[in-house]
């Protein structure tokens, strides 16, 4: 049972809370509420929902991860994959009602609840780990791409509806060209030029002019909030709404009242898959951020509390008339770096957007869409892993594959399959690699007690023995081809009496191994050939002892080391002889 | 390019043909077609086709097996698994015509063969490797469990139609007991009784009358078709047929003509995905039987080329409208046992079906069904496999689950699903199983140079050092349990300095894993523990030095083996002390 300050960690930092703590919190609080309010409208606009539920999306959620999480730093709100997310699963259950749209998301969120909380409940976040990393980054790669390309329409004025894939989009686009609106593309140019700006060019001049590399930092964060005042201010100086320049519009003041309305929607049933995977991707990549950042500080970060704190601030998102919420890299690390020391950081941002939502939506109607966009673009494309891909191809050609096949397979057939594609192949190229274990004949070293592949090393055989290491644990996928390769040795080798298996690199012995093994041994037997083994780990000795297949190995011994082995069968020789 | 022999081992073993081996093959061909006809017409039963597809499936795909296959001892036919496996794709695409049933089962054998022969072309016949042995045993026990349920209309003389799950015909059993037909049922108890007794009873028997074990085996395989001819006698004698005894009825003689008409059939498509489930079942439990006869004489079967072998058989089943076919496991066993020494011993079965099915077929009119049901219900019942069972379950808690769900899955939801998700499920335990892996504490036997686990034996530690083995390959499914018990192992010894990572267990190291690893040792650096690398294997060390790992090792250190990393690092210390 857990205690209760693992259930509600608020109560154990709480308890040594100082009044550093609160200005450092206070700081960060509104350093990151500066950065969540335009990219909480952007997602909402990813996800095909009115801007203002990303707001709400950021208050109730953010106050109840607070309450219940063991990470300091994390940023919980809408996220830019999460929200490509949402809008595929909407986009098969909507029928163009805004409103109904909303209920929807709110039921994706429940259901994120919902699949976090019984996984808290069973402690089973350890399943997450069959999302490998190639898996992931090939699946954020694809889902930032599809992202930057859903916002071409919106940056060049045109409307363009179509489904969440590559070809989709692209062909929507392509017939949407002729009708460019040329003072919306030029506005999302100048806007994404505004923002790279902003990078590293900015910190660089703010550096010569010799502010400190914080200040350099702050004014560069401060460059979204700019970029937009500037474009709605074009917008109405210009009077751009004239030429056709799409606007955000009317966003309704206020924070909707709390509401189980959405329970008696009937896409429950249809929207469970897509939000269960959700759930599954909001998870992984928070955990993820958390535990990154903990890691950075010697501080550790509770994984099972994790779940609970996750779907209870999904659970917000749904009664708060909002979408599901994750944990956004970028606003985390800025939480991070801007000196965040406790959740109440967290709280600072929500009460902020909180006072935005309720008071100031005004200033939004005239914010042009096209800006939105250029935000978006800039926020995602780092996503966009190439350096990554190019990492995992050099170092893993099967990892480099599933990389790859996650990340096309999301752009032609969803995030949703592309997911699920991704998760199986990364098993079975693990599978298929362990498939085909190394298997090397070894002899020792003249002079020493190690043993080395006679390939590899200048080493000692014996006419009588061979050695074999088998590096892989013996189970049902190399099974059949560790026989064959062991039956192939002993074939080749006449002048062989004794076999000396040795179990170094086997970790398990499934039954499917047990089983090739109590098939092998008695037929090499009959074949005169003697099996011995040698270096097998002690776990794996004691199964296959309660097994039986011990007995079964008739004149065969078992020893602790090779050295131990040659020393019993090695017959005498004259000099070393390569067999 | 393989060559002439390898394509056609028949060119091999013709070359070195002897009389004796003529006399042997045809003794050993004689015997196997005794069990042949009944089985071959008691599985076509079972597949819901007339008992006369199932002689033809032992004729063509026989000799087709001969030309192409490298065991001498298979013998290819109509198999009852198989045979289920092809009733249950029937029944979708079936529509009550008995014709049109077997074009079907044509197109099955059809898809078999382009399955296979595809495989072979890739040489990917490793890949039926993702089917574990208790997935197997578990698919078979299930089938064969249902086979028997299936004779039970035939048995008791009622007519109860279903599909072939276990509720379905259960209920309809169950509602068509009040028309049981009794003397049905007792033809069909006598029948079952006859076959039992047929085995050691009779045995033993012959044995105390001083028959030689192999004369006494002889006389009990000849038990079917005494069993047969009785009830025969008994049918034509009773008049049974008057009081309700159903029987086989008029078999008309003759082969069909090898015809390729099936080509034009609609239902392609429709089975596709069962035939090639029916095809992995054929090869996979076809090889199996293959290498356990040729393990017992040192002999070795080419996996690849049975790919071609088999595929070949099923394309012969296929023209000559039969069934599918693969390797039975009774047969091939007597056909070894019975001394079988080139494929020409299945030639002379093959040949002896023909002439039956050519002109003995008369026999047969009067033959009960219950008769058939019965050798059908006594050949299958030891394929549930209890004793396996409990075997699996005794030695890995997770390979007896596997086992259970995949019988359990294939009775109540069919044998395609159960097999494809007990192939789910095998990976997903292996993936479970080696994400949670074993890492050890180890320190030094005094005196001497060997490691073990602290928790197991009195070993030397160090203040300053934390040696650990990781009992696994690094990967994705593991990399972040690691990371978490190095970081616990670390933060609960504060006074250790430096970490050595033993690699002895560590067969690979995947992008995951790598990705750990470059988080985790500068987070380690900076909270003041420097990691060194000991026992890495060569492979494993060449592909973490190629990604650049190795650089930020920092002042940390690569060690061959764990004594030099001791040696190297401990600090000087008055006596052995336990951390």
């Amino acid at each position: 049972m857990p205690s209760l300050t693992t259930a509600l960690p608020l109560l154990r930092w709480l308890r040594t809370y100082r009044l550093t703590d609160a200005s450092a919190d206070l700081l960060a609080g509104i350093i990151t509420a500066v950065l969540l309010v335009p990219q909480a409208m952007a997602y909402a606009v990813v996800a095909g929902l009115p801007p203002q539920v990303g707001l709400y999306a950021s208050v109730l959620p953010s106050l109840a991860y607070a309450l219940f999480g063991t990470s300091p730093y994390l940023g919980v709100g809408p996220v830019a994959v999460n929200a490509l997310m949402v809008a595929s699963a909407l986009a098969v259950v909507g029928h163009g009602d805004p409103a109904q749209q909303v209920v929807n998301a709110q039921v994706l969120a429940a259901i994120c609840a919902l699949t976090l909380l019984g996984l808290g409940a069973l402690r089973a976040g350890a399943f997450m780990s069959f999302l490998s990393r190639p898996v992931l980054d090939g699946f954020t790669s694809g889902a930032a791409l599809l992202i930057v390309l859903t916002q071409l329409p919106a940056l060049l004025g045109v409307s363009a509806h179509s489904g969440p894939l590559l070809p989709e989009v692209l062909l929507a686009v392509w017939h949407a060209l002729p009708t460019i609106n040329w003072p919306t593309l030029t506005l999302g140019v100048a806007s994404i030029g505004l923002l790279m700006l902003g990078g590293w060019p900015l910190r660089a001049l703010l550096g010569r002019l010799r502010l400190s590399s914080f200040q350099a930092d702050f004014v560069g964060r401060l460059m979204p909030l700019i970029m937009l005042a500037l474009a709605t201010v074009a917008v109405v100086v210009g009077e751009l709404a004239t030429r056709g320049v799409a606007t955000v519009g009317d966003v309704p003041p206020g924070l909707p009242a709390p509401s189980v309305a959405f329970l008696r929607a009937s896409t429950w049933l249809e929207l469970l898959a897509p939000g269960m995977l959700i759930a599954l991707i909001s998870y992984v990549s928070s955990v993820s951020i958390a535990q990154g950042l903990a890691g950075r500080r010697r501080e550790r970060i509770d994984t099972d509390q994790e779940l609970f704190a996750l779907g209870a601030a999904n659970a917000a998102a749904a009664v708060g008339g909002a979408l599901p919420v994750a944990a956004s890299f970028s606003r985390s690390a800025l939480n991070f770096s801007a000196g965040a020391r406790t959740p109440l950081a967290g709280v600072v941002s929500a009460l902020l957007v909180g006072c935005i939502a309720m008071w100031l939506t005004g200033l939004f109607g005239h914010l042009p869409r096209a800006a939105l966009a250029a935000l978006i673009v800039v926020a995602v494309t780092p996503l966009i892993n190439v350096h990554g891909f190019r990492r995992t191809l050099a170092y893993s050609r099967s990892d480099g594959l599933t990389f790859g096949a996650t990340f096309v397979v999301v752009l032609f057939l969803g995030v949703e399959r592309g997911l699920l594609l991704g998760a199986l192949l990364g098993v079975a190229m693990y599978v298929w690699r362990t498939g085909r274990p190394h298997i090397a004949v070894v002899g020792r070293v003249a002079g020493s007690e190690h043993f080395r592949n006679v390939n590899r090393y200048h080493v000692e055989t014996w006419p009588n023995l061979l050695v074999l290491r088998v590096d892989e644990s013996l189970y049902f996928a190399n099974a059949s081809r560790v026989e064959e390769t062991i039956l192939d040795q002993i074939s080749a080798r006449p002048t062989v009496t004794d076999l000396v298996l040795l179990g170094s690199g086997i970790n398990h012995v499934d039954s499917s191994g047990l089983a090739m093994l109590e098939t092998l041994l008695p037929a090499l037997r009959e074949a005169g050939v003697c099996t011995h083994l040698a270096e097998f780990k002690g776990p794996v000795l004691d199964r296959l002892k309660g097994s039986g297949l011990l007995d079964t190995l008739g004149p065969g011994r078992v020893f602790l080391s090779a050295e131990q082995a040659i020393t019993a069968l090695a017959e005498p020789y004259d000099e070393p002889v390569s067999i």
